[in-house]
């Protein structure tokens, strides 16, 4: 199997022929040196992936789909929330996410976030080649960063919202039962929910309260501790 | 509750003048401007949590230990084992084994490492300023690189292995049942497990195949997966 994996932006299907944009032929001709013939893979997250192969090379490159290589597969029915933090973590949640298998990625301002602005964009191409490198078929949309009020005030019926509550008693530790809905993991910033946050999410009834042991976990740490307890409760990894 | 915590590398008791290294002197003093009777907290790793003031300022520094802020508590019993892999991901692995309280960190050499030497010293660092930052009171001993076959051959009895196994079937998703007994996870290198390494990781009786659901993880994520789902099962997060 070719190592190299691409993301295509459209539809894939058998016998096609994919024109390149200047950064992916820049890619696959001048950084990986790939020679007309020589195959990779490719994934469009909608039709599985596909095995191609290279017709031309150069600026103006292209490729030609062969074969079906993985039919398709979605990720659960699972979103993240976070607020974002320091770049280098920002970058880290997101590809963490995608490994995860999440369906989507949404940047949240809660009352203690410290980073103001996250281009989706550029998160966007995380997910992108975090996907391209777990062998995932699925890019996550990532979204645009909104208030955490405004993502609860118009929160979607029949999604369950987990949020990481370091203020827990200890008897609430159990990781919630399966419920079979699609689910949301919310993770809040270094300095934690501020006390009207906590109290307004204890009192939505689509959220539930979830320890993650006794140690203060970072941001990123907590998002794939969490995701791996939705995972495993109600998600594919069972 | 002061914000700054200091790991202290000797016992520390009510009454004790402690002390400090320029290093140490250089960050309370210079970089985050502690002056002459505030307060700070300090763990040893042994003994709990102390809070502290200075008595004196400058290169060579010293602190007053005040009173007990949090008695000891150990983790429990788990070993992480992983196979370096580049430095900063490396590093993060150090910081998430120590966030997530394991006790001992072992990097192995498998038959796919890259990374040819490890600097303990360095990764011992990093354990400690995860630890002054996760708010624990431990710092986990970080071991020398050991090639696996060595630390396998030399098993301690009684504690169980789990092996993170990307070629597992799907009926074998399931994570182990608890047992009570002491731990350890192993996290392979990028290119995983050799055919040689799997085959004598299944064949031992104190090794325990988990998967990790269906993506392909980076080490450092399989990392923070698979000591959720220990923590949760074996550990201190039920």
């Amino acid at each position: 199997m070719p190592r190299i994996r691409l993301y295509i932006d459209h539809p894939l299907a058998e016998g096609q022929t994919v024109p390149l944009a200047p950064e992916q032929a820049h890619y696959l001709f001048a950084v990986m040196r790939l020679g007309e013939g020589e195959s990779l893979r490719l994934f469009d997250g909608q039709t599985g992936e596909w095995e191609a192969e290279v017709l031309q090379t150069g600026r103006r490159g292209s490729l030609r789909v062969r074969a079906q290589t993985q039919p398709m597969a979605w990720p659960p029915d699972l979103w993240l929330l976070f607020a974002p933090i320091k770049k280098a973590r920002t970058d880290f949640i997101v590809e963490k996410a995608t490994e995860m298998g999440c369906r989507r990625i949404l940047p949240v301002r809660t009352d203690f976030t410290n980073s103001e602005r996250v281009r989706a964009d550029r998160l966007r191409l995380h997910a992108v080649e975090a996907a391209e490198q777990c062998g995932g078929v699925f890019v996550p949309e990532v979204a645009e960063m909104s208030p955490l009020a405004t993502l609860l005030a118009e929160w979607e019926e029949g999604r369950l919202l987990w949020f990481c509550d370091e203020t827990l008693a200890e008897q609430a530790s159990v990781p919630p039962a399966r419920t079979g809905q699609p689910g949301a993991v919310l993770i809040g910033p270094e300095g934690g929910f501020s006390e009207a946050e906590r109290t307004r999410l204890r009192a939505l009834p689509f959220a539930r309260a979830i320890r993650l042991g006794p140690r203060i976990l970072r941001a990123d740490t907590a998002a794939v501790a969490a995701l791996t307890l939705w995972q495993m409760i109600e998600g594919d990894w069972r």
